[in-house]
């Protein structure tokens, strides 16, 4: 059993708008053991669409569709399903009273232009959407179970999870494969292959393999076995494995951002934190809040992005900054030692640097950074330079995942 | 001439890696005027891609492929290139010097395994890679031109620049598409679709579109004409069109964010701003600091997530927050005016709410936020309640958007 995902739409394939439902669901075929042949993307056109749910429905099992179903004229993914299926559209009765009070709920008229959202091709089964106008549909093609769903990420998940899932989990059921990522900071994807090298040799069960994403490392293991128990026991064996092999590098698993890894360190230690930003501009303070409860540990943050925030804000004397300038390490000393005291926290951090495009000097390039840590005890501040041909965000981005990975190794210690 | 676009890697089928690329290269295309057919995702595995590539190059003029040169085992593009032109590898003497050179130049020694990616298949023309250490390849497979570039997105980028994008430019060239995205906040898709609905006809020429993404709703025209002027005279007629239709909801064009549009305002009437947050967490600083240059305008924020930052940090009266809870819109009220004060600013933003998914009641449920603006003359608070189904990311993300976009409508004003 596997399955083809087809997304739809033109802004995907003028590349306006970035396709993360493909990615989404392959994650849970994954969960189900369901491997997944290929994603396809075809604009919102008639002829492309039902071609490809005709070639998928030939080669796949299950054909999952996101797109193409709103109540604009450019939605025509409905007509490809009935062309491929050689069938008519036909009213729902039902759909449409659910879309009229799915607008009543919000006390707002249904617009005429929603009513073609009832209309489904022939034999199909309307599934409901909880959170949209956009009813799904479940039907049948050639040897494929075929579901279309909305383009918008919340809603295809709702109606995934609602409704798509228990059909899938009821035809699946032969194998299982696990899924674990071990997420790696600190060294390249080279490095880090070398070290697990002969665990990634192809044709090995678990199979291994290493991703890396704004400088993210993954070790993602999959592992294939009859039973759950099975496969989970082989998946555990190699997860060992990988952690001996590169140790304080790893920093977490799954979903787990360093963020993540940071707060259940912070929570376990019930350790508080306040951190002062200059060029990250709110990033980091954003980054330790992303995590929920994390009121617990992240008390406050000070975004002194203009010197007087820096003088009078923190109380960075006037004088460090005319003479050594805002981005040095004298000036991310003050911060954090400052932003530590007025805010009484265990740990403080502080970021001053020289995110770009402009602002750069041959002494202080873009891409430099200071870091600032201090404890109840004292404090440190690193230099990190990063290469100027990265960009804005890319700089802040790091330079944020930096200090995370620094205080993680430092509260880890 | 059109393309097919080619993403490789068991990370993207499995969902672990949302494909950025395509929707990347698309964008570049469209500027050629070179439609895209499709996308298509393949796992790491010989066959498939030597299947797809050989299916690309009988259907289209160009196939642009990313992913799976690295290092490491699991990498098979160069193998199933080779497969799909019958031909074998062989090494680039001076491939290999540059991945040498590229390790030399951070003082470290090749690993071994970086030897495979100077392994070319034989007719192939290498790329050189500036950021990375896999060099490129451009083939000539059936009628297509084939380009393999990295998968890691800024190596990919920087290679299509470089050598990637002249070899295109001289083979496209006959007839023109341009495109503009008018980009709406504040109503949703289909309302926006009905006032636009007869410029959505099929078969119309400019076309338009909409997306939505997030609560940012994109109005897409594409203009195809002989000529560029003409394309482009056609494209500012239907977009001065679609903005006299929808007025104020449209906040900016192309790439711009609700940020962007608010630095423009800010800046060319040289209003000064700052910013408290409490369940944004800095958020809102961020995206207020994400546009190059953005101290014109911004000069602090202050993250005030717990109580006691509210207190001491922002002055804000403890009875206030033991009278009406630090969710009100009297402690909104009372951050947004201390805010400004303090930091001496022409208008100062403040939002304070609940993000969840833990702390909502009955009376201020999950989704409940107050947003304060003040001005040099005073402050209004807003009261907004977003859906409990959304979750943390999501009620942070829209908080912000609409605190940017309140502050847009009062400085627009």
């Amino acid at each position: 059993m596997d399955a083809i995902i087809i997304s739809i739409g033109t802004e995907l394939t003028l590349g306006q708008t970035v396709d993360t439902n493909s990615a989404w669901l392959s994650q849970r075929l994954a969960e189900l053991g369901i491997p997944v042949q290929m994603h396809v993307t075809v604009p919102d056109e008639l002829e492309p669409i039902r071609r490809q749910i005709d070639q998928a429905s030939a080669s796949a099992d299950v054909v999952l569709i996101t797109g193409g179903i709103g109540p604009t004229e450019d939605d025509v993914t409905r007509h490809a399903l009935a062309a491929a299926m050689g069938v008519g559209l036909q009213l729902h009765p039902v759909c449409l009273d659910n879309i009229k009070a799915f607008f009543a709920a919000l006390q707002r008229d249904m617009p005429e232009a929603n009513v073609v959202q009832a209309m489904l091709p022939m034999g199909t089964l309307p599934l409901e959407n909880t959170c949209g106008t956009a009813p799904g549909m479940q039907a049948k093609h050639k040897h494929a179970t075929i579901f279309v769903m909305p383009g918008v990420p919340r809603e295809m998940q709702v109606m995934y999870e609602r409704s798509v899932l228990r059909v899938l989990a009821k035809q699946a059921g032969q194998g299982v494969i696990l899924a674990r990522t071990l997420y790696c900071f600190g060294a390249g994807e080279s490095v880090i292959g070398e070290q697990i090298r002969d665990l990634m040799q192809r044709g090995r069960n678990p199979t291994v393999g290493t991703t890396a994403q704004q400088t993210i490392i993954g070790v993602r293991i999959h592992s294939r076995a009859a039973t759950p128990a099975q496969a989970l026991s082989q998946l555990e064996e190699t997860a060992l494995e990988v952690r001996k092999r590169l140790g304080e590098l790893i920093f977490g698993e799954e979903g787990e951002t360093l963020a993540h890894a940071v707060a259940r360190l912070l929570t376990q230690q019930k350790i508080t934190i306040s951190v002062a930003e200059s060029c990250t501009g709110g990033l980091l303070a954003k980054m330790l809040t992303d995590v929920p409860g994390s009121s617990t540990y992240f008390k406050a943050g000070l975004v002194t992005y203009a010197n007087e925030a820096k003088i009078n804000l923190l109380g960075v004397p006037k004088e460090l900054i005319e003479n050594y300038g805002a981005v040095s390490p004298q000036v991310a000393e003050s911060m954090v030692t400052q932003c530590r005291d007025r805010n009484n926290t265990d740990l403080s951090i502080s970021i001053t640097g020289i995110a770009g495009p402009d602002g750069g000097s041959a002494q202080k390039p873009v891409g430099l950074i200071y870091l600032g840590i201090a404890d109840r005890n004292g404090c440190e501040v690193i230099e990190r330079r990063m290469g100027e041909y990265l960009t804005r965000d890319e700089i802040r981005d790091r330079a944020c995942k930096f200090a995370l990975n620094q205080l993680r190794l430092k509260v880890s210690a």
